[in-house]
């Protein structure tokens, strides 16, 4: 079943009812309230839906409403005969089937939900309830908490509480589990028991937070026999309490607050793209011209979805929010899915048990976790301490100073009089932070910054991509030297890393590399003090998929050749340890391709070099918060230690270590790794082994969540220049008169395509110039990335 | 009543009982675990506490103990007479005041508890329960939830699950409304019903969360008639029930669990500061010569305090945990408290609902919302457009961006072919990522950074301290051209500026700033493209105290001498608009001062300066994670406006305006508004206005938390050089005979003095060089100051 919109209309007030406990009266409560709304001034339509519904049809609640709320329309979706919980009702299969499904499925049940909702708003109808069974957390058919089953409507609640004895602590309780979920409370009801006065507490206590509480009066006691006469005798009574409320209770009031939160809702949400206009200053954003309508109003995000607003005033009871796949997974954050409950716990959990901590001098659980967690399951032997800072930028500000100074340390340079630079690779991006972009050439993002002096080289390099069905490396025009343009059978054959640093075109490699530096250092006097990469796959430089074995043949060179860097160091000097650095600190830059985002738990794994410093950030809390992490070897950290205070590492942020995001990382981490192991990836990998033609014997493991097949074929696209996936990344790069990059607008129409949307969901995407990629979340169901290659194949073939 | 350490012994495993809700069984649980214990192969010895009972003395749950677990010592604190919730008990003062003490408040019944439990871990005790009343948010005597009353003691927990319809439902949100506060939950009990099974569903649930779950048969029907023969019969019913629980069922198993969990905890704490010692990189730390011992294990926090964990072999049965004051507010960072469950709350519920959003082209209600009320609430109507970022390095490196392009913008300077520098103090300190340590003069801080190159010119200034008992501002030697060193009966006079900058001071001031600019633009060829200050206090250069006239004749001169940075810029130049900059751009960071740090929104309002740029980030979140908002004026945004996308600002990093950080950040704002507004502070006013003999009449509102005679008192102790306090800072600079600075080690015996603690706790401090410095929540309570300056007092007078 696809994903649906949230369940936001214009003029249908639509509210889930909510009880903080089996047995509180939801079913009193809607029925006093469609009364209500159904005797205003201005009568409006009520109509009364209950999804799943357990035991005798005769105490059906849609029953109750269409006897004591007449003119309410009502519908039942699910009708089950045993009054348990419905997840056993549906094990004991003993569904009447009034639409003929036995147990639905969750996301049909909230279609199905949907689809009632929209279809009263077509018909006129003003105000609907959807009654849940039992408490918040009673589970659905399907053994699912209706809270989370339920979440991607993100219905606005009427919260029924607990008039009885301990239903002080049942009803906050309840609130607290619709919060972190992210569920509004509109209201609150219950009834007045003036014994336990649970109302009394419960008002001040929803009064703090704007949420009006109304009471009403008990119901009569349920008839002690079961006979026809004692049925009638009940059946009267309540007839009688309905209308003793209706006269005595002033639900009016609550009912154009209401309307009122429905009304500032829409209204809010239509106003925010001009309200952003006016306050907001965007990242990576040129405003002039931007318009408030370039800017899209979240009403809430769920799984890979965003949940955006669409006025459209020519169909004002079509649904207003809709379903967008976030394609560029929040900026390669995104891991676990939006408003993932599990995150919400960890979070919530750290912040109550820490707030934060400073840091220096003390140690908490998160951030120990984070740490030996992240040193196990990197599986790189060097790296052996953790430094945490806010964002990748930080992070890399901290793994260039460490480079710099284990550098400078080793071969003596007084950095403050001479200026020592860094290796790299052109395209390479290491965040916006001066210091850090200065680790990259001169660029449109960088070359306009007043204090940016870009300090190093930047090497070009083959590329690989998807070319007319093939795999293909382009070696670009100006390193002829490296030999002819390269063909593969499969991506596996590519990183057959350990084959292919053997050949013929691994040694022009290596003797390239080694032959550029020494000009580099001996023609030019440049002294170098890191070897920096993103392994495998530069981010924002515009999606660059490197010839691993360029950068692993990079890799080599530096630190199988110290003498070029210092010629006081004799080429052979051995090692003090395999942990050692030689030649240059290898400082990897894994912010985007580690931690599953290319498959794997590290991108460094593909090339087969183990770097002196890694640095992770993005998903590491599974796309929930900033936290990032720059993970050094013994012999980095050795370098800073001395009897001066001033030789240690004085970067600090005053979040360091902050206990929710370390919490979170460590309950993603977990998760992840859990996935891994469980084989959660299977399908995918399965597909990209059957189009690997290499044994798989010994082969690394190369798959992406995109099907290989869509890979293919895109890559004979007329307007497709290249093409590949690895992980969650998928990347198409565009043919552009103008020699794409950056400024280029070639990917714009596609992403209007994709924008415009499939049969069910509209996609976000982001580009780079010529080049459109698209990300998941490693949670993403296959169904919608199929739809969204449904798409790309109807736009480019 | 003092804060108490949380209850953790070595020997005495403690827990608390939360029940799903009232009447779960929590007393049957306690009767079962506390026999079972005693039955044990080696049998430990049991004991109960119940700290608020309600209801008639014979029901009472510690009788029910005494009969049915024998060998069980058992207390009762407060007993109250009628069966309704402690808080309604309470007010009807049917207290039977066992202790004497009719309704005790909140600490004393935690501390009351405390003592009790302390008191059995000397007397061998092995294994005790205490006992809540009603469902976990059931309120206590005061009418607080008992979650958040018993929360300073963190007892791990023993969730008594509800076995009844909907209690699936409860029982996780019960769960949930632990986690949120902190909680860790042991272990789940509940009765078997297997026509619900809740327990199978539970079980599933939590097998996931790796916490065991155990049932126990459901216990007989409570009796139907009240007479002797009833209960006799009763009673008879519920001995042979427990003798058949202890036949049939396998507690040993869950107690051995429970056991296990106690000792890893323990060992774990042991444990933390070697492992941390092993794998963490702390920031700003020279590690060299460092021991584990140096690292403080901190189990938790709440309100103002850690607790940290003590091992002391020689006394094994003592407290393990202690309260320590966290006085550098966790880097200056905590405003609301540490574990406040609302800002958990609140990260929860915006984690809930977006996740993370990425923010280019999108706006969400936490980003906008945050965005609005700063600016609505900062009163600085220059300032229009907000940009977010990470943290005060990243914020800081935003705004230099943002002010040089503004400067090179208007006078047409090619930054890529000269030098722009900023002007600021000396002392200056913006963050530690490599831009941000350019804008500072060369320090210990950032001089052997290897790519640190200092941009600009840092003036030395006069200092505000109170010496003697006078507040005195201290003109540096080589600045005497500004006069002679001033006086001040108050520290309101000190901030009189509207009357000190027409004074003479206030002239000589104005020159000297202005001859000094001139010099270096013209006799050094200087290029300034900003002045950057932190308002009233530089934090980490030293908390050095600014005299504020000096850095209002730095704004005026600036601003009023655009000729001075460009030639081509006429004197009389008027300013298009009243919020046009004229001169340079004035950027003021206030990460550290800013938003009630020094007792106002902003520190600029001490100075009657609206900036152009402003930065905030540290109490933004109320002390609960990494958020940072640059704030600029629209002459600033439109700088980078053009048709260009590379002249846009391209700074972004992947979390910006993170929901959840702009959502706690939106509360913790309103909290802090509101606790202005409602005068929360009102106490510390009058005790400031009090000691000023000014005429209080527009006169500008200065005032501490720290009361106004420790400063007055310190400020005459020999070691003393100088005092101040401003809002929620206390800075005593110690006479050091090496001239004090960031490596003197004159503060350090003060601070090992403090950390030995007081009467009730102990307290964390922060030192710079000679410099101690304290600082609280904007919520800290008043004992828990008064008690440090005891300790401030002793050591120093």
């Amino acid at each position: 079943m696809p994903p649906v919109g949230a369940a936001l209309w214009r003029s249908l007030r639509a509210h889930q009812v909510y009880g903080a406990n089996t047995d509180v009266g939801k079913t009193i409560v809607s029925t006093v309230l469609c009364n209500a709304i159904q005797s205003l001034k201005t009568p409006a339509t009520a109509a009364f839906l209950k999804p799943v519904s357990t035991g005798p049809l005769d105490d059906a609640d849609d029953r109750h409403l269409r006897r004591y709320a007449s003119g309410t329309l009502t519908k039942c979706l699910y009708q089950f005969g045993e009054p348990v919980s419905p997840h056993l009702a549906a094990q004991q299969k003993t569904c009447m089937a009034r639409d003929r499904i036995l147990v639905p499925r969750d996301d049909e049940l909230v279609a199905s939900i949907h689809h009632t909702l929209s279809g009263w708003a077509s018909n006129g109808v003003d105000f609907a309830l959807v009654e849940t069974a039992g408490g918040v957390h009673s589970p659905g058919p399907n053994g699912n908490s209706q809270a989370d089953l339920y979440r991607p409507l993100r219905l606005p609640i009427v919260l029924v509480a607990d008039s009885r004895l301990g239903g002080i602590s049942s009803s906050i309780s309840a609130y607290e589990s619709l919060l972190l979920r992210g569920y509004d409370v509109h209201s609150v009801l219950l009834f007045q028991d003036d014994y336990y006065k649970n109302h009394e507490y419960l008002r001040t206590y929803f009064q703090k937070k704007s949420i009006p509480l109304v009471t009403i009066p008990s119901p009569p006691p349920r008839p002690q026999a079961l006979g026809a006469d004692a049925m009638a005798r009940d059946g009267e009574a309540m007839a009688t309490y309905y209308e003793q409320v209706a006269r005595g209770t002033d639900v009016a009031g609550l009912l154009e607050e209401l309307k009122a939160k429905h009304t500032a809702r829409i209204e809010r949400l239509e106003a925010m793209p001009g309200r952003a206009h006016e306050s907001i200053w965007y990242p990576f954003t040129q405003h002039h011209g931007m318009a408030p309508t370039d800017i899209t109003a979240i009403d809430s995000a769920y799984d890979d979805f965003f949940q955006t607003y669409r006025a459209n005033p020519s169909q004002p009871e079509e649904g207003r929010l809709h379903a967008t796949f976030d394609g560029s997974a929040s900026w390669w954050t995104q891991g676990l899915g939006h408003g993932n409950p599990d995150l919400a716990l960890s979070a919530a959990y750290a912040a109550g048990r820490y707030g934060h901590v400073m840091f220096p001098g003390n140690i908490h659980e998160p951030a120990l976790s984070l740490a030996e967690t992240l040193l196990q399951s990197i599986g790189n032997p060097r790296l052996q301490k953790v430094f945490y800072t806010d964002n990748g930028s930080t992070g890399m500000e901290v793994a260039v100073k460490m480079g710099l100074r284990a550098a400078c340390h080793r071969y003596g340079w007084d950095a403050s009089q001479e200026q020592i630079s860094i290796l790299g690779l052109k395209g390479s991006y290491h965040g916006d932070t001066i210091g850090v972009m200065d680790c990259s050439e001169p660029s449109t993002y960088n070359k306009k910054v007043e204090w940016y002096r870009g300090r190093g080289y930047w090497f070009d390099f083959p590329q690989v991509r998807m070319s007319q069905g093939t795999w293909k490396i382009t070696i670009p025009d100006k390193m002829r030297a490296l030999g002819p343009d390269l063909e593969f059978s499969s991506l596996s054959e590519v990183f057959d890393l350990e084959a292919r640093v053997q050949s013929e075109a691994g040694q022009r490699y290596k003797e390239y590399i080694r032959a550029t530096v020494e000009n580099l250092v001996q023609e030019h006097g440049m002294k170098f003090g890191a070897l920096i990469m993103e392994p495998v796959i530069l981010g924002a430089g515009g999606m660059l998929f490197c010839d691993p074995l360029f950068q692993r043949c990079l890799a080599e060179v530096v630190r199988g050749h110290p003498e070029l860097f210092d010629k006081g160091t004799p080429r052979s000097t051995p090692s003090a340890t395999p942990q050692s650095w030689s030649g240059l600190p290898v400082v990897f830059d894994e912010v985007f391709t580690g931690l599953y985002r290319l498959g794997r738990r590290t991108a460094a794994s593909f090339l087969g070099v183990d770097a002196d410093v890694a640095v992770n950030a993005k998903l590491l809390t599974g796309g929930l918060l900033p936290l990032c992490t720059t993970l050094a070897s013994g012999e980095i950290f050795a370098a800073f230690s001395s009897r001066e205070k001033s030789d240690a590492l004085l970067h600090g942020h005053s979040y360091t270590a902050h206990a929710v995001g370390c919490q979170v990382a460590v309950d993603s981490l977990r998760t992840m790794l859990q996935m891994e192991r469980g084989g959660s990836w299977a399908a995918s990998q399965r597909d990209w082994q059957c189009s690997s033609t290499a044994s798989s014997e010994g082969s690394p493991e190369v798959w992406s969540a995109w099907s290989h097949g869509l890979v293919r074929d895109l890559s004979h696209g007329k307007q497709v220049d290249g093409v590949f996936a690895i992980g969650t990344v998928l990347s198409v790069s565009l043919k552009d008169s103008q020699g794409g990059g950056y400024t280029s607008t070639a990917a714009q129409g596609l992403q209007r395509r994709l924008a415009a949307g499939g049969p069910t969901f509209a996609v976000h995407s982001r580009v780079l110039g010529n080049v459109l990629y698209l990300m998941a979340s490693v949670t993403a169901p296959a169904e919608a990335l199929r739809e969204i290659e449904g798409v790309l194949r109807a736009a480019l073939l």
